[in-house]
């Protein structure tokens, strides 16, 4: 059967295992401490146009959210998301469990607004209790979002600019960066993440590699004794080496953005069949999700041929469905999709 | 200047300050192994009109709201809550400082709904991915409302039948419970709010006491080794009989409803005067808390006579300002506050 | 039956209650933001010697103990302790509940060993895992000693300066500090530790209050947003001045040296009581705690006349025993407890 | 340069790789729920000689003993360990970073005494103040441990009983079990620690995994909501196929078990060089880890030529040294270690 449910069911590029197989019996330090760990920090620090970033190797999107959120946002704080965003919804409580407050700002299209941030912070400080309340202590943000949206860099900058105004850091989960980057129109490049956010991450997992996300802290901010902290969250991972030399096999030749933007295409194409069809999209997606109102008729006849995500209910007889390309989906996939629209 | 800013600027009903210092000589064991606790807690299950009721003692509300929502709700869970709720929203984050998400659900004059109750769980437990998601695991609810609202006991009922049906206790926030308990036209007695929840707590602090909250196990449903619990929580007190002492005292002739009673009686001659004066007021209270709609140039003139609390922005032009009566109220305070009005 | 099983037995210092009694009815702003917690302040900072220092007021001495080293140790860090200190045996896991290991250094009577201390230090910058490993970040020391025992200055100089080497606060629970201070033969002041540590606390419910600890950071070392991680703690209590007017009464006419200066006397006739009918004691101690080795019928036959404190086997028919005075114990107590022995 | 620095220096088993390769491109469901990990659960049963076993699949070891700890932990309890067990002291806080203190006994050889974990337990509930200190709540051993030795089956069974007599589940860390399981001269089988203890894993990434470790409980005592739970610890791999693929295979054809014995035999070799040439071995070890005394200069020598690991200082001139071998390790390595040596 068709499978669209997800970005993360097929294993990874053919060349990232080709590497694994032909370094299989080298002997490597652990726990980031080797050659290619190095190299593929230097790759991702150039691809980032920041020589002073300092790149760390985790092994899944949840993992950096909570590693990374609970050690750059101080005790009395805790993290402003959009309602929907993935650690306020779908991670189980993990950044909770680490004792900090996911504070909640209303989404549009899944992304944060800027002036409704700033308005949640003003209110914040303008309370005359906030002494008894959740401190406002980081940003996240994800791009593209849950959604398949995607913030304009004039968004991403207004956004550090609030997050900024109130000593906040910005942090950009990264899951599915790579169709991000490659999607048709978007002004957002790495570099520009890079350089606006404090720390994001560029997700492997989703993106061509069989696990793996990798943290960039940007402006000399990497909590101190972090590998430690990463330790005591129970994410490192003994054989580093793994993450390295996935990551530099997707930082070269441009690999990340190219299988990226397959995915990105196929969607593409999936959307003109969508419309052409009278189906009805709902949130403005270039990426590789597509988001569709379907009545369970028509919902069960394609489940019979096609795996698609349920995302919510859309009203007392329709669902948002998801329908999502990957890295690894064939042209020959999205004609049989299309054929049974 | 008046002060009707909040309902702990007191210190304790006389005779409570009298018991204290008969006693204070006297050489009591601590951590709550005397028989002024003992004694106390009798009073409290009889009250109760649950003779298998378990009474414990804390100190403060916050306190109190940590220790037994850490203590009743699952690792996997959150807490469920009106968003306005204290524990959302005035404690700094204690909640999740334990671990466990506040999830909410939105209220109604502060009061959290039993069918958008039903919904949420029903939602949560439809949802294909709830396994990632954070598990309502117990309801809060607070009794009177932060908004000096009251639920009927069909309410409380009804609350209850849904906690219970997702297999949740009901824990029912008491820190101004006399004041709702005593408040012309309810139908809760402190009998049915022992049948009716799993854990609830009789406040001290806010009515009548230097400090103090009791909380009721009411079905055998004490966490296991909650004294140790209480003590890794800080909230241990090591004289133990102060506690129950104040509440023993609370509890001889009615003494915790009369004073209560006090309180309302205050407000509501102060709600007659606003109404008369054409004051506008929000939220339907009978306790000791009023709200009213306030523009800027009356709250600077009361102001400068009478001390106000600020519950939020109501409009640009306008705010709701809080008049709080207590036990410890006069009738010369209050005609004081009326001429002013 | 005579009392000398614990400090905690009776109420407050009656100079406290009296206060409490004539403010009792006093509309008093909340959470410390009153005059009497003001002019507390102002006099712990003067007996202190340390104008600059900043000082917060707590309910109970476990409580203290998790709001500090929770706030002043790193995430990637934990405490270290004596392997009998206190933090680490009877506080239920309250310092590991916040996240912290207790790291331990074997105690000399009860004392932390400024040259063992540098050695844990130094061997685990040495190991070549440490990143692996627990970071030493605060130091935690009580004095007196749950023992009794007093550190001198020069031994509270050594423990600084290894701390400090090591980038680590020092923190002293001085849960029995007046005992401490009162000490005869002691060359420790309140100025010395005020100079010497980062931050300590000022035992109140063990010397003369009902309840209460007077937290003192010493060096512009207050962590950011206190008050709100006292909340988050569920450390802060509403009622604050009743912890203000209780210091600021001990704090008047060296009232708290005064009163454990009367404990110390009544341990040292008790202890020469001991000595003359040759009880055989362990620990040195000049406070108000005294213990001694007793074989199980002497246990047995004192006990029908005075309550004791159990400390620890001392091997298999023996027991060592703890016989605690307080500001409270009177020269009958004392006549009569020498009379049973 | 020779490297027997560790056992986790090289990828995986060349059969796994093929594995990997093989199935890259299919379209597998997320989180475990796919076939190869249903089939690998079904050979661990089977090789564990325990149908109704439970097994879960988690990345590394550190991430697997705080999980588990955590969720069968009761929150007012610790976890007993030997002082010198790994989630004591090589695991930075991951235990206490969710709450519980590692409640230690000092180990024999690494290995826990079940007559001191009695003593432990015995003395814990004869303390009149144990309500005030840290329960133990469950038991940790390693098996080897990190020093190599085994226990035997009538000691494990032994710490069992102990265990349960105090109500206390046994977890066993079995990240090298493997090479305990193949060590000459043991008398405990895979089936007969699925018997003894309450919950074990069988580690990967020390014994021929990319990474992975089979958590196994045995007797119907997974935590409720083990899945939710994982992912709040961010330990759930999207691609789970990967970790259910690696067990498949080192569970088929005894992969496991021969691969590990085949480091045990060049250990073993080692051991007899050592032992001809004179070198101070200390702990009883039939596994894959050797240890050695060695001066600094016989340290120095050797390094030149071969990667060895420190574990700590033996006295002021010599330490002791780790020789650590794994189921990558030749006979050509070993024969120029040999040479070496």
């Amino acid at each position: 059967m068709l499978n669209f449910v997800n970005d993360y069911s097929e294993g990874a590029d053919p060349s990232i295992l080709k590497r694994l197989a032909e370094t299989n019996m080298d002997q490597l330090p652990g726990y980031g401490g080797d050659e290619y760990t190095a190299h593929a920090k230097k790759r991702i620090r150039q691809a980032c146009g920041c020589p002073e970033a300092d790149v760390w190797f985790l092994v899944g999107g949840t993992q950096t959210n909570q590693t990374v959120i609970d050690t750059i946002t101080p005790r009395w704080a805790g993290v402003v998301a959009a309602t929907n965003g993935h650690v306020n919804v779908h991670e189980a409580g993990a950044i909770e469990s680490t004792g900090h407050k996911v504070l909640t700002v209303p989404g549009h299209e899944g992304k944060l607004d800027p002036d409704r941030l700033d308005r949640f912070c003003a209110d914040f400080y303008a309370d005359g209790n906030y002494e008894h309340m959740v401190f406002p202590g980081a940003v996240y943000i994800s791009h593209p979002t849950e959604y398949g949206t995607l913030y304009s860099k004039a968004e991403l900058e207004a956004i550090a600019k609030v997050a900024h105004r109130y000593d906040m850091p910005l942090f950009l989960d990264g899951a599915r960066l790579g169709y991000g980057l490659a999607a048709e129109g978007t002004d957002v490049t790495l570099e520009d993440i890079a350089r606006i956010t404090d720390v994001f991450y560029i997700g492997g997992t989703k993106v061509g590699a069989l696990f793996g996300e990798a943290v960039v802290f940007t402006k000399g901010n990497t909590p101190k004794h972090f590998l430690t902290l990463i330790k005591q969250h129970g994410a490192l991972l003994a054989k580093g080496w793994l993450l390295g030399l996935q990551f530099d096999t997707l930082f070269t030749d441009d690999l990340y953005i190219r299988i990226a933007r397959n995915a990105n295409n196929m969607a593409a194409q999936i959307r003109t069949a969508l419309d052409a069809r009278g189906y009805r999209r709902v949130y403005h997606s270039t990426t590789n999700q597509t988001f569709i109102v379907m009545s369970q008729p028509t919902i069960d006849r394609l489940s019979e041929g096609v795996g698609m995500g349920f995302l919510e209910k859309y009203d007392d007889t329709r669902s948002v469905m998801r329908i999502c390309t990957s890295w690894a989906t064939t042209q020959g996939h999205v004609d049989q999709l299309i054929s049974l629209l």
